[in-house]
């Protein structure tokens, strides 16, 4: 299935041209991405929280120390709402009404489940670190036995979503046009600058090829 | 009172080591950045969205259409999460366990009132325009009283408002200092590329100073 079905709660509504509902939007938008917000309630009062996550396939997971509040409270199986955000551009219209930014982002709405058992918490750690920086995982220590248990890893599965994406030019009233003003857009693009060697290291080591090659 | 006093909600329990509570820190952090999200429940279902904002004193405005869900919900006075992170770089650690972000962000907890005063809702649809593009204001064809009518602004003291912070680079256990493998950090940066005039022009306008000398 290609698709996800809008239901009444994903289904774009204001300026619903920006709704889209495939996977392989969904999926580009969550690929190219390290930090999302994570949504919860303790007693009546919402929490948005940064944190790194990785996909598997039509499965997100998100991790953290077990001390954390957050975890804590969605692993007892909590609806939660997770949000990706891609800002691309800045739109700059003729009116201050029609400035707008273009951007991607996917909204995720489910519960997040306690990821439990020992093979399937190993992959997520693999995939956070591959989310983060493909082709890390092999060059470095794994996860022991202790580590694992002393992280938590929460999975939320791919099926209430949508994404929402903003593209091209401002779009003013027709009589702004004659107006002696720039208009246009000031596009935004996240670069990785050179790479900082650890000061405490004990040798150089050469800069592994994933890392000169980096873009997310 | 350069300090926000800690609560219950807002100490940084994880990781304390990172929490900021000074308002210049806050300040920083929320006016070098674009898009916040927002965070709200209905009928117990969390929702994070992302959306402008801007931020006069201590006081941080959101808006948008009057036909957003959001901002209906909000209005009615329930309570919000309001947070806002960049990204600064990924911290490569000798072990998966290690590894991390740099990131600063604030989190904002509170009740989002509705403001309907014309002359406040004028001076937050400035706000949100030169939040975006420092100098913009000026420049474009400002808010007609119908469009005022039809943007809904929504106002968050700065009340209950903390900050995190993580700099530097990894923090390995002692014994992996000597694993053959590259550490460091990988800065990330967001940097503006070269403006894109609309298309949709009558003619050429010159790119004004604000834009070529853009940044966040």
């Amino acid at each position: 299935m290609s698709e996800f079905t809008p239901t009444e709660r994903t289904q774009v509504k204001r300026l619903p041209k920006r709704g889209r509902y495939d996977r392989e939007t969904v999926h580009r938008i969550l690929d190219s991405g390290i930090v999302c917000h994570v949504g919860f309630n303790v007693d009546g009062q919402p929490y948005v929280i940064p944190t790194n996550y990785g996909r598997k396939e039509e499965t997100l997971y998100i991790h953290g120390s077990a001390a954390s509040r957050m975890l804590r409270t969605v692993s007892a199986g909590i609806p939660v709402c997770i949000t990706m955000t891609h800002l691309d551009g800045l739109v700059l219209a003729r009116s201050a009404f029609h400035h707008s930014v273009n951007y991607r982002s996917v909204v995720i709405l489910g519960t997040a489940k306690l990821v439990e058992e020992p093979a399937e918490k190993m992959e997520a750690l693999r995939i956070f670190t591959e989310q983060v920086m493909k082709g890390r995982w092999d060059d470095i220590r794994q996860p022991t036995d202790q580590e694992l248990k002393a992280t938590t890893v929460l999975s939320i599965a791919l099926e209430e979503v949508s994404a929402k994406v903003r593209t091209g030019g401002p779009v003013d009233d027709e009589e702004d046009y004659t107006l002696p003003v720039w208009a246009g857009v000031l596009p935004l693009e996240t670069v990785a600058k050179p790479p900082i060697p650890d000061v405490n290291r004990l040798a150089d080591r050469p800069i592994p090829d994933y890392l000169k090659s980096y873009s997310k």
